[in-house]
């Protein structure tokens, strides 16, 4: 997936429609199909899940997360495997 | 509800007229009537009422919320179902 | 009051002169008749009080509130009935 | 006091000369004559005090306050009466 | 290394394919191969791993990275050594 | 001194070449002489010294200082008095 | 050193080449040849050390410091004399 990716947002672009998982500041982390972001990087999440410790806590389904409060984000095939 | 969601904010957009829960900073939540938003995303929820574990703890009515202490929204209709 | 709100400081504008309950971070609340907002939105209030758990804390009366400090602003005739 | 003023800024302007009451974040509060302020709103207090539950814990004379850890400004005639 | 940095992002640049130690705001590691970088910056990693004191305590793979939450980027031959 | 202070920069300005004590975010203080600023305002103070509770802690001499973690500026020949 | 020195920035160009000592938020300290900075000031640093107490806690060689998480910048000639 390394192929093509010039800017970091060309990550998110090749995620679009795959899982991913998306840590928080403040430790919560949201794992969820990605539908769209921009460049802050807002994100729109379906299908979301909130987690912990590897566990789902909460189902969200579909959710706008303001990139402010996000520390990374990786597809779910090579975060969760 | 995907269809149509290009961008992060388009989410808002046809969230407009309907309940949304929003996560604040520090364990907060609203629930309420999308009635505006614009870019932060601050927001504009009618009959909104302060949550805390899933129970209504104050009734706030109409709110202008702002945006920089927004963790996420989602759509009532799959985030509390 | 929603009739006419398109952006969120629209219910800012139609709350001039009236009363609005403003949420602070920390947990610290004013009461008081809007007078003057701008885009942060910093505010203008007059007559303010600083609320605690319900109660008057202490009379401030004309102030300017910076709106980096604000999550929340509600007319009081919705907050407060 | 409140004619005439049709934005956040403009009762800073109307308090230039007059003893000014003025919250940080973190609890602290200084009381001085307001003598500048510019857009963020940074200010300039003359015979500043830092004060603490209503007492005068230190005199700092004249200073320069950024404005980013500032919460309130009210003129002291009506905080402080 | 040091010949032809002239400005901070060209370590970033010249560290490109290479293994890096990421520090984050709050004690958090990563260990992985800088893939991108925007001027904030941004990072994309792979093969990442996620360290504490010194040992993995997670594979992360492929991830993006928030320029907001680091603290320093060092290339992994130096600082690892 | 406070003739002439249209600006909150103003203060700084006639400060240059003068001992001026700077409270940071968190308790910290310093005591320099004052060489530059810029509008953040970051600074460069000479003989700086870092204070704790009125006594010198650590002498540190020529320094930059983030204007982001200042609270206030101030003369020292009006703030030690 | 002070000499030439009319904005901020000037002492960081002045310690090119020359070590310096960097204080981060939350206590921690670096020192290390200053190589390249930015207005931010982001800052690349070269044999970096980080620092507890006045000893040397890590080696951490080449460097790219966020200035986002600086609070001062000193030439160790006067900082650790």
């Amino acid at each position: 997936m390394v192929n093509g990716i010039e800017r970091p947002l060309d990550l998110l672009n090749s995620s679009k429609g795959k899982e991913v998982l998306v840590q928080l500041k403040g430790d919560k982390q949201f794992v969820g199909t990605l539908i769209a972001f921009d460049i802050h990087p807002n994100l729109v999440l379906d299908n979301a899940k909130e987690m912990q410790d590897g566990e789902i806590k909460k189902n969200i389904g579909l959710t706008f997360l303001r990139g402010d409060v996000i520390v990374f984000i990786s597809p779910a095939s090579t975060a969760l495997k």
